[in-house]
């Protein structure tokens, strides 16, 4: 599998070919040579791919915009959306977070993912850091590595609320971007207001004196996800450098479709400068636009009663699933939102050197599919993507019962 | 306009507000500041965005898709792409390069910007030199940059053909690709098969002793809108280490949607690693997979008479254009392929130095907009788009009687 190594930029062979290893790709070998071998289903909770369907509304409105004579609505538009949608997006994002958001803060972007790249490109300088807290998405990494930047993964506290103290502790004179994640891919933690109040004066105080403040990125793919409906706090209301980031992958079942965009504080100075860079990048990192179609569907969708997944699928599974690993002697934080659980090993394999890998080995060979905790920096834990389906989640949980009971 | 600067990266606010003039944006300023004043039509002729909708069959296709009760089809998929529209894409391709291409060959993305990008990270060290023919895409140069690399530039033949010689000079130890584009944006030219297999044959000499061969990326675009309908030559068949990128955004009209996909050599040694490297790039640069939803029309509407967009439009307007700037005095070029035109100014207004400056702005004072030639480091030249309708046409073509008449 080396040959043709010499045709690779370095970084990328020596994270393809390297001996660190991407747990990932192992999943997903794994996996692959599971149903390959067939005899019988593989229950594969390692993936966070939204199992639920667009919902109707979304299919009607597709068709509606291909009837539409309008002409010109598939041709390139200005890199940062169809004015439009642009338009319609802020004045929810305005409502949402009780600010003064206008057309001109809005960037369409291809997913979360072509957002964070953006952002990164047009705001950080080779060597600037960007702060984490543990556990995080792991491509993260790489979405730095892109830019040149560092990660810097400051602890969490208990049940993986954030650790203020720990994140100011990490910040140094080159930290430009501190990135949260809540509803929290791998943990399902859900930060709160009040938590979150308290960084913002943190970072406050330890703006003076810096010559840019530090600015808060806020992904938040999973933030109409919570299973009890109410919006997930955000410091868009309680700090002005904050920049939103989200997409539908998951509240429409549009992953594949890369829809998402990024949402600028009307607050922060300078905000017309940032969405002109935003706009660029979208552009020279060869995104040029998000996608028009999934663009234009988007007013035609959002905030209709018919234009959402069924979250309480997602939370039924999440239930059911913490209720049976509890049983076996897993710590279960109660699933709050999203479709992740990250439950902390019974108390005898907790302890133990490498016991989520071993853990992740037995239940492979139950044909259940996991991800070990150590890919996230959190040994003693378990990933489970309760987005498979119910033949996934009751056939996993046997197979714990079965391995661990 | 300078606040928020401290936000931004070095290099975007340095481009973003440096002196360097970015054509791009000061005529889509002017072509905005023109409408904003109103006083009738504006004649704008700087820009690629295809004029022709997608064919009905592409329509159609859609429609059916989303009445497809297949489950899954908007989640994510292999980063590569799904694999029966690879293996579609591959059969197509290994027919028109007699090449047994397969989809382990094909890598589906975000257009053809995206693919290029991919390639890019995949394949270059910080440092490493693409070499080029002039003129071409100015976006070229920020995809260098994006992973690190230098743009060399050579001047072409005459006629804009490759000048095989100027090629050859200016290969270093640190030249890793040839990018060509043809046919070309801006000039038109339409690379020969015998001058490519000139250059395949210099390219072999050049590659002894080399610690690994200089790839030869064909960023073909255009390659179904030459005027006579026959495609146009490439390198696949002639160098084994070839990568064909191509999109839909001409042929089926669909530039906003995104659409596009890498074709490696299947001579190539290491084009299985190559493969693995453009999937892993499609993921942590952030485009993740092409959308969806484009993919699976690809299958349903290529290959049919009724699946592309009528070339001949294009091909009326661009003779249109040049018989009337002929007549003026003008140096075009016979139009072979795609949209652009790039007449040299007629001989007294040639060799006055900023020439297409001084007749771009005197043109703009008669409501046309076009691109001086100086922004593809070719001064003395304009491009002019043909993908604007016909009344921008006539309207230019009138401007263009009054001011050289």
């Amino acid at each position: 599998m080396d040959e043709g190594r010499a045709l690779l930029s370095t970084r990328v062979a020596n994270t393809l070919l390297g001996a660190k290893e991407s747990w990932t790709r192992r999943m997903f070998e794994q996996a692959a040579a599971l149903r390959k071998q067939g005899g019988g289903p593989v229950y594969d909770l390692s993936l966070g791919n939204p199992s639920l369907e667009p919902p109707p509304r979304w299919t009607q409105a597709l068709h509606e915009l291909l009837d539409d004579p309008t002409l010109g609505t598939h041709r390139y538009m200005t890199n940062a959306g169809f004015a439009h949608v642009r338009e319609f997006i802020a004045e929810r994002e305005a409502q949402r977070f009780d600010l003064p958001v206008t057309a001109a803060h809005i960037t369409m972007t291809v997913g979360a993912a072509g957002g964070i790249n953006v952002l990164m490109r047009a705001m950080l300088n080779p060597g600037d850091q960007v702060l984490v807290p543990i556990p995080y998405f792991i491509e993260y990494n790489h979405y730095c590595a892109n830019a040149g930047a560092e990660l810097v993964a400051a602890p969490s506290a208990e049940g993986f609320t954030l650790d203020v103290d720990a994140l100011v502790e990490r910040l140094t004179p080159r930290t430009r971007l501190l990135l949260i994640n809540s509803p929290n891919n791998p943990s399902g933690a859900v930060y709160t207001a009040e938590k979150l109040t308290r960084l913002a004066d943190a970072l406050r105080d330890a703006n003076v004196g810096r010559p840019q403040p530090i600015v808060v990125v806020e992904d938040s793919p999973y933030r109409d996800l919570t299973h009890d409906g109410r919006p997930a706090a955000s410091m868009m209301g309680c700090y002005e450098h904050t920049i939103h980031l989200t997409s539908h992958s998951k509240d429409l079942g549009l992953a594949g479709e890369r829809i998402g965009y990024i949402v600028i504080s009307p607050r922060t100075a300078g905000s017309d400068l940032l969405a002109r860079a935003f706009a660029f990048c979208n552009r020279v990192l060869g995104f040029v636009n998000a996608p028009a179609l999934m663009q234009r569907a988007l007013p035609l969708v959002l905030g209709r009663d018919d234009g959402k997944v069924d979250v309480e699928v997602y939370a039924r599974r999440c239930r059911r699933m913490a209720e049976g690993l509890s049983a076996l002697g897993f710590s279960v934080m109660p699933p709050k939102a999203g479709f992740f659980l990250f439950p902390a090993l019974p108390e005898a394999l907790r302890d133990e050197e490498g016991g989520d890998v071993a853990l992740t080995d037995k239940l492979l060979a139950e044909r259940t599919i996991v991800v070990p905790g150590v890919a996230f920096g959190v040994p003693g834990h378990l990933r489970l993507s309760m987005s498979a389906d119910d033949e996934a989640v009751e056939g996993a949980l046997a197979a714990f019962q079965r391995v661990c009971g």
